[in-house]
């Protein structure tokens, strides 16, 4: 079985992103331990093994950790990325080099622990709303330099994206529109400046603003902190003349209650921003 | 009062980073939404706002996106890093053009809200244990990128800090072990290859490894996975010689029993890998 | 009167973009020929004039190269972005050292020839359609490196922007059906895979075709090489329902005809891949 | 036939601009539109072909864009840089991955366009002076970014190179007379200060510069903006002690006259900084 | 014979400063010469030749130059890191393309001259104190962008690496003293901020100030500027508790002497930061 | 006195070579030693002074490493790049806070020693020839990263520059003869394929050769490894047609023989490649 083929961004961004993150460990000096303790020709048979359950997101750009010190390494995957896996499923298997894998191991996992804590949480919360047509989207609440990275991790655990940055798509906040005059100059005034394939977004935090919303050229309206009942009532307002998105205070415990009233996407910004790392070890023998 | 001095590393390190999440933010085409709906003239009067409470780190970081996109913005700290908030205090005021303030609110407030939340987690663990000489230290299971900085906010925090990386001190896992033919020749390798200024930790899973570890010139144990008990006999047989540290699986219900045995260090990997962002809003109003 | 106040990308994108560009020019030595012929303490009185009629565009991009290489210049901008100049013009008036006028100034020149020459060229065409509500759009057919900065001078000109790359917005081209298999399949696997915040453009070359995608959930059609009694009855079809954008081998000469024909948008690659350089000039005076 | 050789510096600077201009077009989150639409196992068959006559240039450079997302594309190089070619010539076919292919067409055609627009056009005014010994050569109006790439089109054109960058050469202008105090203080400062194996030239305007000129240790002159009547009075006075260039407001109608001159160079601005983009497309099939 | 494997560091940090150094040299225009005169198709058999005796250090490093430019080239190493060679002995065999081969050949003796000139004259200086157990360190008076090039090339030689920079040890001098108000406070300072991983070294001048250090919590003392007869009293203090450093004028003609003091360390910036270029040259073969 | 005017180059160029010479010193957490050693208010008044006589250069930027992490401060020069100084010369005086100045000092000598170690060398050399018109040029023989630096470095020391890469120029060496078929089809090539502003020189090692060399177009000839015998015939044979360049073995005491055969320049190598580091210290006082 051969590594699976990797996506176009991998060579582009992922592999310089984890570059980084190995420049960042090995300092100036490199791993004195390894370089030190283990010899040059040491071989060893290493398996990424899952401590818990969860869904796996991740582990090609981890498994970049250890190419970029050793292209001789032979690297075989037995469950990549999209894999709901039990505790003590290997998801790798690594052979070669004993160094090499020594110095990369910690780097790995933190991407891919961090990942498939993304993608298990987010999994989890899907799971719970299968049999609704309800969404859920993560926001810009991301770690600095992952927010790619991250998204994908929402999108492996079947959660969908929101913006990726504020140049994709116009959302209109209570902040801006302190300063814009209103509902109808901000979404004008965006209309008018923005182009044809942009979709605008408005947030409204009464069904009072939804009313005016719903008189302007708007793709989709954020309806801000509403009680499942009040984003009921909404969503008839709307009666799927544009798209809806609840956001606000979400927890797993009130999300099913949320869905139920009809709303498209649920955006969750703990998807990034309040990540339980999902716990990989690397198993190492001498080999 | 003015803006307080920054650290020698603000403007060689954390300014890039934050000029990198911006760029990450920002995409190609900006901010689409406040340049459209904000006027270029429109002033602001800004707040940054705990919005529940903690130990603050990272304020002067996450100023840093507001001043890279407006260098005339008036910026008052009110309660920077190491200050214990309760909910609602205002940390930091901002005047000036509303639009920079607005493009950069996400950038500054995720950095802030990871940074804070390890602030936070960390005081709460180190005041648990104010009455023992046990340090509470992270681990290299930090976010890619964002290293040095995750360090300082433990550091913030109370907690002390163990390797910055593989390259500032020797750290002989069981896996270099494995392939090294034990713990005598692994240090032997060590000692002779390392230079003087280097510390050099072991890790031990039971007392007879310790036992065999006091024979050989280290400077600190790390006691892995052990019981509070097997770790007050760890302590007792070191007698001081050396450094040690307990780590594996301890929680905030079982550090105080880790730390009664008597260990001078607790690593604690969820300090960075687990983060519960510290909830910070930007208050916003027309000025 | 100063310097008016720089756009939030102007030191993220734009310093960089124009550092870079100076570093091209100066090499490894620098200027030799100013540095060896004019005196460090001489000092200069020059102006950018404008040398052809115009729309003015890039100039505070440009004046960036003065500014990199001496921050003490007195800069006065007297026609700024957006402009419309008569030959003779003077856009902006720099006053102080001699010597980084002189370094700076083909750098200079380069990028505002450029960006004005797009800027002009997209407001004659958009000039001839004033009284239609079609809009005239770029393309990515832009130079590598500064797809931002063409396409913002395309807005000066009074265009609006298409995609700024491949990552904001699905357009469904002729390729892409070769090998998804056609219409029908490509919009489903587009609308399962990508984000509500983004919008579907589907290429069509016939009625037909466009027939077929008027059943599907595109937001967009590109109504490609289609005479304008053909688009007259394609926006007939569409009745509203969808953008509509003509693009393929439209020139200054039949622009008008296509626009007619009551399309949302003509696309026009030129604009940007085949553009005249506006003439500006430094004149300079010793002072 | 395999993919020739590659220059030297194909690795070291021209990957790296492909790998930016991909960067540029790919933003944060990929492409969108072949990642959902085309299955990640689709294979295809495309050929480069030229859609109008011109000479080729770039084609290894924009080769790069679909090697650096796929490294197992086949791809055979049927007319390379130099050849002159007919509509519908084929350049070079692809075979392999459809995705990367789709993917990396933009970025590929918009820079061999501009190249081979570059070549095209240099090699149709070089063509009209065949029989004459005078040299077409470029500027430093390039566009940012592309200098080398774009001197080297001119060559591939049959044009010449003059200055790199301010670094390899000194051209004393009017500008640069204006603060220096007149010819000889200029020449003399330059000789004094500049390397051996660095070529001096002048800008003149009138023959009573050239006069004063030819009293110097200089190794070229600039005859600025002279009639091809004055021109030849200038050839005669310079006698072949000098290089000869003439520059200012050439066009392909008066190019003949100047050349006919007698000068060694002419210099063209607009080879570089008004390029008719070579139209080139992608012909695409499933396989 | 095949290239012998290469440390991890060498793909992170050692290829792209190598690939700094060669744009360095290339410039804009890359090998004028070469490209100009030798034929694209030529080939050559060339031979890195040591032109006098010495301790080769920094060969991978230097091949780099030569893979960089042509992956295809043979490179057989005869003599790598650690050989002591005699003046003609060949170091590495190159086949391949003559063009890339002289292109990188200036950068690669560059490099290799540098890293070997180092090793030799630290293996000079180590091997007069072989019967004793004081190890030769060097300092961070280093090459700005090689310090962990030109550590490792001590290492090569024989001498052990003091710190790598400011960040992995503790070395409170004179300076410091200045401003902490006395060795005490600052010891204490320092120890109550630093990570229990790092050593802490002060600096002292005098027998007093050694006495006040041998009461503090520090790892090393760095004994200044003393004569052999005050070193041995103050190794004699020290009586092995701390690591003792000598440091302070130390010539090749001293240190034996200083060594025979007992000191653990002696510390030479001059390896580093006066460095006698190793003679190596190109031999080069038509092929 | 305020600080005098900087160069172009110098925020381009030197300022992030600086930064990066920073970034190698301070790894990932600073100056452990002064953060926790010297209070934050700490004051100091510090003297960068010379302690042996020597040409200064480089101060500038040396200087910038203070800059860097300190834009507050204060910063007096007194003998700048170009002055003579005796040893306990006072250069510059730095006013501010404690802690940058400390944390910049190792960088800031690093460079300043190297550069005017260059200097120095190069003066030495020049002032034995100062009655000759023979110019001394420095070589390509610098260290990676550093070219720029060191051939101003040898302009300060009145030094001239041979070429600054292998893009400015073309030398024709013996290895290149080697596949070029011989001295006239070389020159041939290169003539053909080189712009008209760049210098052709060719290395002869014999009489022969440089009578062959008289026949072609080149512009200078390197005599290389030529007794100053056999360069007095060369220099009269080329009789000032050419330039003419020494090279190859020439030593302090050898130079003054070799530049009276009358030669136009004599290459050096070791002026760059072999520096004896010019001894500057920073004298420290709290203020």
């Amino acid at each position: 079985m051969t590594t699976p083929p990797v996506p176009p961004l991998y060579h582009l961004f992922y592999v310089p992103l984890i570059r980084h993150a190995l420049e960042e460990d090995l300092g100036r000096a490199g791993d004195l331990t390894t370089d030190a303790v283990v010899p040059a020709d040491a071989l060893a048979h290493a398996r990424l093994v899952a401590r818990g359950p969860g869904r796996i997101a991740g582990l090609e750009v981890a498994l970049a950790a250890f190419r970029l010190l050793d292209t001789h390494l032979h690297i075989q995957v037995e469950h990549g990325d999209g894999a709901d896996v039990a505790a003590g499923t290997t998801l790798a298997v690594i052979d070669g080099a004993a160094r090499p894998i020594l110095t990369a191991e910690r780097t790995a996992l933190n991407i891919l622990g961090r990942l498939s804590g993304i993608a298990t949480a987010t999994a989890a919360i899907v799971g719970t709303l299968s049999d609704l047509k309800t969404e859920i989207v993560c926001t810009r609440k991301t770690t600095p330099g992952l927010r790619a990275l991250e998204k994908y991790a929402v999108r492996i655990g079947g959660g969908s994206n929101h913006r990726f940055g504020l140049d994709d798509a116009v959302l209109i906040k209570d902040n801006h529109l302190v300063v814009a005059g209103g509902l109808r100059p901000a979404v004008e005034r965006a209309r008018a400046r923005i182009g044809h394939m942009v979709k605008i977004e408005v947030e409204v935090d009464t069904l009072e603003q939804l009313a005016e919303a719903l008189t302007l050229p708007v793709d989709a309206v954020l309806l801000d902190n509403m009680s499942p009942e009040t984003l009921r009532k909404a969503v008839a307002m709307v009666g799927g003349r544009l798209l809806t998105e609840a956001s606000g205070g979400i927890t797993p415990e009130t999300v099913r209650a949320v869905a139920e009233a009809g709303v498209d996407m649920i955006s969750l910004g703990w998807l990034t921003h309040t990540v339980k790392n999902f716990d990989v070890a690397l198993d190492f023998q001498s080999a």
